[in-house]
């Protein structure tokens, strides 16, 4: 599907098609259907970039905590969206050992009750023992570079959503 | 559940609970995880008002679109959320005759091209022939007139289902 095919969806089926790239926030996409037609693919993810800088902080919260915790109880009850199970198995988050299923329980519980959101990565650019790194150093940051961090690492997860539905859909 | 037990709820179980209150836009009852504790189910509606007024128009519009039309596609595939079903069913939506339910496609077809935004009303609140006769009416409305009237919609579905889950669950 290329750009005007993009611009050729209905509503329903844009919205189908583009509902999940920030997660299980569809009312991002429905509301950048008003910005049609666009020029690019990159015209998407700036799109996209702008509306997510324009929410509030609360709203950039409420956002981040839509996110599934890396290898956390949405992997193991099997209730992961589409996109975050393909990613976080690609990053090697559903074959750890138990050391190390352990281990990031511990750290994403920390994380969560340090910042109030969980900690999001894009999983596709990292693999596991990468993202076990970043999520102990991250434990010690302050509030605002972990707030600033987890929202960029949303729209990288976006536009690489947005990408691989662009391109090989 | 009293208002006690929302502010005693972990994150987990608020967010499974309370993710729908506003349709398909969980981050909302995500962000407002943070003003807890709430003093009263009202003091739960007014944040909520609050954090819907305090969007962009963009954001507004994108909240609108989340919500499926009334006697629509979503109810005819048994795509519905389990609130909208509940909603639709008690307003006779899924009993409807057949001359209704193709001048009720009719118009939410009208609508949708005029407004940019599907027709909403608290089903609740209304039966089917009150919700074909405001349908009706508002295809003649002004933008401005139909886009704050739906917003207003959208707090009372949101207020009644809050209701439903502080007082009954």
């Amino acid at each position: 599907m290329d750009i005007s095919a993009v611009n050729n969806l209905s509503f329903e089926d844009y919205f189908n098609v583009f509902g999940n790239v920030v997660e299980k926030s569809p009312f991002i996409a429905a509301a950048l259907w008003s910005r049609r037609p666009f020029n690019s693919l990159n015209d998407m993810h700036v799109a996209i970039d702008h509306f997510i800088d324009d929410l509030t902080e609360s709203g950039k919260v409420g956002l981040l905590r839509c996110y599934s915790e890396l290898a956390g109880r949405d992997l193991q009850g099997g209730t992961l969206s589409r996109e975050s199970q393909e990613e976080q198995a690609q990053a090697g988050l559903y074959t750890l050992q138990s050391w190390e299923a352990s281990h990031i329980t511990q750290l994403n519980t920390k994380y969560w009750e340090k910042f109030g959101f969980p900690f999001i990565i894009c999983a596709r650019m990292n693999d596991k023992d990468r993202i076990l790194q970043q999520l102990s150093e991250c434990c010690r940051n302050e509030y605002v570079v972990e707030f600033l961090r987890a929202i960029e690492e949303v729209k990288k997860i976006c536009h690489l959503r947005v990408q691989a539905l662009v391109l090989t859909d």
